[in-house]
C-alpha cells in the first residue's frame, strides 16, 4: 500500500458478460487518474468498447502492477490469489462480488468507485489472508509445489472404501486417520468445505490451520487447530495403500488435483505469502458469517 | 428353519488358510450326520486333505441348501447375503468370524459346534437383518437391480466438488442435498458407513431406513430416520451434473459401483428378501456394539 | 372416528386473546349443527360476547367429547395430549396453530372450518402419534407415573458437572452415560430438543425410540434408535451420585419435573394411547420439517 | 525461571493421602539443598511424619515462593492455577499426577525429583498455558472478577427450557445464542467440556479463544475459534429472560457458580497472566491426547 499506484490489473470471471460495461468505466475512471488499467486477455474481450490502456497474461497479473481488481465469485478471486502467490507478487486486492453471497468477494458492485478512492487515498482498510504452500513429495522423490487459499483436502476416490493417513507436527505424530480424507483449511478455508465435515469456523485473525477428517471411521477422530508456524506432514499409508490399491487424490482450493500413491506425502505449511484483500469497512465478518450461514435463523 | 437339512453351504473368505483344518472337519461333521456338505469351488481348495460330499459355485449356494456356513469377516457375510438374496434363496446363514471383531459375524469358532447342534436341533437363535433392493434407472431407459445389506451409497467422484442430488419418499420431496455424497442405510448398515458420516445406530429390531448426507453443504441437513416401508428415490439433479460436469457414483454394500448420469435416479425400498442368521445368544447386540465402538470408555 | 361427534371440547393457549373471535365463531358453527361445544374453564373467560354450550375442567376435557379443538402452539398442543392419555380418553384432536410454525398444530386458522367438516364428513386425515409412558421409582419404592408425548430428558443441576447414568434395554445393558443428560425421545419429540443435542429426524411412522446423550464425555457415545416396544430403563448411578453430591433431574415434555436421587429409576415405554392429530393433508411432514429447519437452503 | 529457587511451595489434593510418603520425601529434598518447604495448611496435614520448613494458607501460595509443587489431578492444578492468577503471582508450578489420566498434571510420580533437579539446573521445559479473566456486570452495576484456565461457561438451570444470549466481539455482534449453554473455551480448556459439547480441539500453541453452544436450538450454531486478543461480551438477553423466568448460571472452571439476571453480562478476556507449567519433555501434547481420547483406536 506505500507504494504509488501507476498502474492496476484487471481480471474477471469467464464469460463475466455482465461484467462488460463496469470494465469500460473502470479503464475511463483509471485512466483519467493517470493510473494505466491492464487487463487480462479473455478479459478484455468481454468489454463491448475498446478499452484503454493494454492486455497482458493472467500469469503476469502482479508483476508490474500495484493493484488488482477481480470481478467475480470466491472462485476467481482463489484462482487470482494463487496465481499471485505462485509469482510471489506481493499486491492487495480489491475483490468485486458479481457471485452469489461470497465470504471473500465483499465489494459490492455499488461500492466500486467508492473504494477505489479510499485505496487511492490510502485510507481504504486492509485484511491479511494466510494462504498455505504445500509440497507434494512423491516416493520416487519427485516433488511438486502448490498454493492454496482455502484448503489442502486429501480424499479417497469414489469407489475406495477409506484412505489411511499419517499425520504428524513438527515431526511428532499426531493421529492416524482412517477415513474418506482429511482436510487442511486455513482460517479463510475454515467456512468452506472444512465446515460441511464438521470443523470449526476459524476467525481469520487466528493464525492457525485446521485438521478435519471427512467421515472418520474413528468416532473420536476430531478436527483439531494447529499453530499456523506447524510444519504439517501427511504421509499415505504405504502398507495399506497397497494392499487395498486405495486410491488417493489431493486437491487445492478444489481446484488443482495430483493422485497420491502408497508413501507419497504432502508437507504443509504457511506460505510466505498472504492475500491481501482491499475492502472499505474492516467489520464485516460476523455480518457476513451470519448472511452465509443464516445464524441465529431458525 | 422349518425344512429338515440335509444339504449345508460352506463359504469362506478367500485365501482364508486359517480355515483349512475347520474346513476339514465341518466337512467330518456333516456327513456323519447323514448331511451333504457343498463347497463353493474356491473354498474347496482352501482344504488341505480331501473333503467330503461336492463343489459348487458360489452363485448357486442356496438353491439346494437349507443352510450356509460363512466363514471370514463381514465382507465375506456381505457377499454371501447379497448372491443369496439376487438368487431367491431363503436359506439361514451360520456366519463363523475369521476377521477383526465382526458385527455380523458373531459365532466364533469355539462355538461352531455348538451353534450347529443347536440348528440341527431347532434351537438355535434366528435373527432377522431387513435388506435392500435397488433399482438404478438410466435416463436413457436402462434399469439395473441391485441387493444390499448395508446401504446404499451415492457419491461424488474424488476431484468433483459436491453432487447435487433430489430425494423423495413416496412421491414427496424430502430435500435437495448437495453433499459429498448420500447414504441410504439398513439398521445392519447403521453401524458401518453411515456412523462414520454422523448418523446414528438403528437397531436392527427397529423397521427403517436412515438416509444420512455425506459432509452436507447445508449445515441444516441432518440423518433422517423412515419408515422401512417407504419408496425412495434419489434422482441426480440434471441442471447441476451437466453443467458442473461432476461426476457421480452408486455402491452397494462398498462392493458394486455404478455411474449415474444427469437425471438417472435410485430407487431404494426394502428386499422381499432378509438375511437370516442363526446365533447361539439373542442378547449380544449391545455388547458387540460397546467391544466395536468402545462405548462407556473414555 | 367411527363414534358421531355429539360433543366438542375446546380448549386456548391461556391469555391467547387473538382467539377470542375465533373461539364465538367456533361455538355457533358447533351449535348449528346440533353439535354441544363445551369449553375449558379459562379458555371461556378468552371469549368476548356469551358463548354457547358449557364450561368444563381441562383434566375432565375427553371424558364425553367425541373431538377436541387445541388453538396455540405445540406447548398447548402437547399439554391436552398429555392431560388426555393421564386421563386415558381417546380422543382425536384438531390443532388450530396460533404460534409460530409449529411441527404439530399444522392446521391453519383460515383452514379451520374446512377441516372441521372433512372432520364431521369422516374424510379428514388421521395422524396417530406415539406417546412415552415413564414410570419414576425411587431407591424408597415410591413410584410416580408421567406421560409425555415429545420426550424425557435426564439432566444435571445448572451447577453440577455431570451424571452418571446406566441405560439398559429389556434388561440387556444399552451404556452407561456420563453426560450432561440423555434425551429418551419419541420420532414426534425427535425434532424438538432431541435435534438441538445432535438426534436424527425420526419420522413419524417409524415405530421407535430414539437414546441421545446431551454433551457425553466419551466421544463414542452415539444416539441409538430403539424398538418402540422396548422396556427402557435408566438408572442414576448409585455411587457417582452419592460420593459427587450431583443433582439430577427429569423433566417429561419440558413441562414438569422431577428430582432424582441415587438409584432412582425411570422406565420408559410407548404408552398404551396415541396422540390422534386429525388435519386436511396427509402430505405435510417433509414441508414442514423443511420450513422449520430452513433445509435445502444455504 | 530466573530468579533463583529459595522457598518452594506445595499443595496437594484434599485428602490424598497415597501422597504422604512424597510430601515427607520432597520436604527432605528440598531441605537438603537449601531450599525451605512451604506446606499448604491442610497439605501438611497429610503427612505422618513432622516435615521440614511451615505451613502457610492456600491463597498465599506464589507471593514469596519462586515455585509451587501440585500433588493431585487437573482439578488441583485448576485451583492453584486460580489462585495463583488471581493474587497476581507469576510463579512456574510442577504438578505431578495423582490422579487418572490428566491432560495438565502431566509428571509421573516416578519422575518427580528427576525433573526437579532439572527444573533447579534450569533445563526444565517450560510450558504457558494463557488464562481467561471474565468480569461478571450485573444489571445494577457491581461487578465480579474471575479468573479461569479452562473455560466460563453460562448455562441454564435443570428445569428451563433454553437460554437467550448475545456475544459480541469488540463490540461487533457475532450472533444471538438460543442453546442449553455457551462455553468460552481457552485452548488448554478446549479437550475438557468443550470437546463434549462438540467443540475443537485447540493446540495450546495457538493463540484463541473457542466460542461453543450447547445443543443449540438453531442447527447452523457452530463452533467458533476467535483470536485470544478479541474483547469477548456475552449478554443474558434481557426480554427473554424476564419472561420465560429462565434462570442462567455461569461458572468458570466448573468451580465457581454466579447466578446471571436479565441484562447481566460477562466480559472475557485474555489474563494477563499464564499458568506457568514445568516439565521434563516439551513434546506430550498429542501422545496425551490419543492416550486420552483413544484416537487412532477403533
Amino acid at each position: 500500500m506505500t507504494s504509488p499506484i501507476r498502474r492496476v490489473g484487471l481480471v474477471a470471471k469467464p464469460g463475466l458478460t455482465e461484467a462488460s460495461a463496469l470494465l469500460g468505466e473502470l479503464g475511463a475512471w483509471l485512466d483519467s487518474r493517470g493510473i494505466e488499467p491492464c487487463f487480462e486477455a479473455a478479459t478484455a474481450q468481454l468489454a463491448r468498447a475498446p478499452l484503454p490502456g493494454r492486455t497482458c497474461e493472467a500469469a503476469d497479473l502482479g508483476r508490474d502492477e500495484q493493484l488488482i481488481i477481480v470481478l467475480g465469485g470466491d472462485g476467481t478471486l482463489l484462482g487470482t490469489a494463487g496465481r499471485l502467490a505462485t509469482g510471489g507478487y506481493d499486491v492487495p486486492v480489491v475483490a468485486v462480488n458479481f457471485g452469489s453471497l461470497g465470504f471473500l468477494t465483499e465489494v459490492r458492485v455499488t461500492e466500486v468507485f467508492e473504494t477505489l478512492a479510499q485505496v487511492l487515498a490510502g485510507t481504504a482498510h486492509e485484511e491479511r489472508r494466510m494462504m498455505l504452500e504445500s509440497i507434494v513429495r512423491r516416493a520416487d522423490g519427485v516433488q511438486v509445489r502448490r498454493i492454496s487459499l482455502n484448503d489442502v483436502v486429501i480424499t479417497k476416490g469414489a469407489l475406495s472404501r477409506m484412505i489411511d493417513l499419517v499425520a504428524s507436527a513438527d515431526g511428532q505424530l499426531i493421529a492416524r486417520f482412517k477415513a474418506d480424507g482429511l482436510i487442511v483449511a486455513s482460517p479463510t478455508g475454515s467456512t468452506a468445505y472444512n465446515l460441511s465435515a464438521g470443523g470449526p469456523i476459524v476467525h481469520p485473525g487466528v493464525d492457525a490451520l485446521v485438521l478435519t477428517p471427512i467421515a472418520p471411521h474413528t468416532l473420536t477422530n476430531r478436527p483439531v487447530v494447529l499453530p499456523a508456524a506447524t510444519a504439517l506432514e501427511i504421509v499415505v499409508s504405504g502398507e495399506a495403500a497397497r494392499s487395498s490399491l486405495e486410491e488417493t487424490y489431493v486437491t487445492f482450493d478444489g481446484q488443482i488435483g495430483d493422485i497420491l500413491g502408497p508413501d507419497d506425502s504432502v508437507r504443509i505449511h504457511r506460505a510466505p505469502y498472504a492475500l491481501r484483500l482491499l475492502k472499505p469497512d474492516s467489520h464485516a465478518y460476523f455480518q457476513v458469517l451470519r448472511q452465509k450461514l443464516r445464524w441465529a435463523e431458525r
